[in-house]
């Protein structure tokens, strides 16, 4: 049984224990938090990252925001949502999250406080089984796309560690396998916090499957020796055309996947979809600090005079990918038509009914 | 004035000063060696790397191999040779420099140990002369290649720590700057060894030039936002047809910068060709251990479990390269004719031949 990054404990006066990616893989160490401060603290500093558990984690965050609100309980709603919203700029479901536990709590004014806590509590438990099984779903409608293939790689991770269920681009190998598929992936290390080779080969490692770790600089070659046929990655936000931001090194992945003729996948539920951006051109790249890149594991890897770039993500434009694996099915080719048709729908509650899509 | 990674101490009988490059950028320390297994192991640790330095070291590596020799001169040469032939597979300067070593002392077959050992202290100190006279030669035929750039992008560390001079790609660089140009450069990290963020940008801070850091996996988008208008890397080995080993990842950054329009161009010297060899397939690729991938800096950073691929270089066919840069003079476009128009010479002494023509 995979440990659970994301896990309440209690009941809607419980608290949020997150297990603490950063030390993984030599540690296996949870965070509890209390506060919705602490939930803030451990998205930005990446102890819980990925965006769906980001929006997992936030909705919980929400909840801890409120539990002593009794007196004050939309003044604290909105400095709560407030705070958690500026934990960080580019995964939309944290945006997403924030804005489902507003209505709810908006549906719920009126009413006695401590049914409008447990409303909440209800709405966070609702997005995290939504998780769960969009999860399921991805790794349901992917798995068939990985049917001819001997090895893929993936980029940083997009496992269940990112997610409360089994994961979005690492859900779709791992159902590949579930269903007898042999299957090896490479692992990119995904500098500079290395998620590919703590993460990701963690999780692949834990569940038996064949996983090999490569420096990101070797995927081109590795490409180029025709050892993996195909690749699979997870998304921060998409915008309407299905550009796609994702974890840096993400677009580079796929420019050398077109090069060497290898399908660029995708991997993300509808709620990575962010309709009100026409293209990647307007999704915000978070930047962060140059001690990430100069400084790993405490000692000096570059002179302090030097100058750092460090973003966060990057996008990869729709035209280099072959297709986006969803909770509903998987779109391709992938344009504004394309994407509109698989995730605009008329209901404001679409997410809650695709959660139950693939059950059909 | 910058620090020399390599200095001779003394007369024949002197020692070899190597600065210890894997320290670098938080320590300048030294490495006296005394014996050729203290190359031997310099080398193989990469206390000093980059093909021309390595070709340099083991020159004199043989010196002191042959040192204690006055009553086994021949089988010591023979013994030292091999030995530091050893110590890495893909630089050909290694084994260049280790043949003229070996083709002096059969000249002076049957002369006094004093006089033959002079010969190959003095032969040594030649092929590092030349080196320093090839950098100069290599930056004053490639500047003007970058006249139009305002930044460019380099891979790895071919500056002055990897040569006894001030470097190839770096060299371009240095002499685009010192004739006025305001140039800018991209320093990729280079996992696992880092030493772009370690080596290059601490040469380039050295003097003054503005340098910014990046992870590998940035490159690309790098590129996308057009921040660099040229590419400039250095070789390890360079087959008859072009193809060129190169530090791992310059392949993918190679393939990245065509499919962004941006010349990609190699700078080394003739003395990294092995026309022997037909095309790229033919280079030996070393794979190094596990722990440099796994355990950087001492911390796990990848599970045991996991398998990882850690080739040390990669290929980068002709067809990507824009340009070879050499002491010569600049072989564009490349191919066999213009690799053997460029650096085939009738003559057995070509190179010596070639140090002295940037001064004609």
């Amino acid at each position: 049984m995979p440990v659970s990054p994301i896990e309440w404990i209690g009941d809607h006066q419980g608290f949020l224990r997150l297990l603490d990616q950063t030390r993984l893989p030599d540690e296996v160490s949870f965070v509890d938090c209390r506060k919705p401060e602490q939930v803030f603290t451990a998205i930005r500093t990446l102890q819980v990252r990925g965006a769906p558990a980001i929006g997992v984690s936030a909705a919980y965050g929400v909840v801890l925001g409120l539990q002593p609100a009794e007196d004050d309980f939309d003044q604290a709603l909105d400095a709560t949502t407030k705070r958690l919203a500026e934990s960080r700029p580019t995964a939309v479901n944290l945006f997403w999250a924030l804005d489902r536990m507003r209505r709810i709590a908006g549906e719920s004014s009126g009413r006695p406080f401590a049914e409008r806590l447990r409303s909440l509590f209800s709405e966070a438990q609702m997005i995290e089984q939504e998780d769960r099984e969009m999860c399921a779903a991805i790794g349901w409608h992917g798995a068939p796309l990985l049917s001819t293939m001997q090895a893929v790689l993936t980029h940083c991770n997009a496992g269940a560690l990112a997610t409360a269920g089994q994961g979005t681009a690492l859900s779709v190998i791992f159902e590949a396998v579930k269903q007898g598929h042999r299957l090896e992936v490479y692992a990119d290390e995904t500098r500079p916090l290395c998620q590919g080779s703590r993460l990701t080969a963690w999780e692949l490692v834990d569940r038996g499957i064949p996983c090999t770790v490569i420096c990101d600089n070797m995927a081109g070659w590795v490409m180029r020796q025709k050892r993996v046929q195909g690749v699979v990655v997870g998304a921060d936000r998409i915008a309407a055309n299905g550009d796609t931001a994702n974890k840096i090194g993400t677009y580079g992945v796929a420019v050398l996947a077109r090069a060497h003729g290898i399908p660029f996948y995708v991997a993300a539920p509808s709620s990575t979809f962010d309709l009100r951006l026409v293209s990647g051109d307007e999704i915000p790249i978070e930047e962060r600090n140059r001690n990430e890149i100069t400084e790993p594991w405490g000692r000096p890897n570059a002179p302090a005079q030097a100058g750092v770039f460090n973003p966060a993500f990057d996008v990869t434009p729709a035209e280099f990918i072959a297709g986006i694996v969803t909770e509903r099915g998987v779109i391709s080719p992938v344009n504004a038509e394309t994407v509109r048709a698989m995730v605009a729908s008329p209901a404001t509650s679409q997410r809650r009914e695709s959660a139950a899509a693939p059950l059909h």
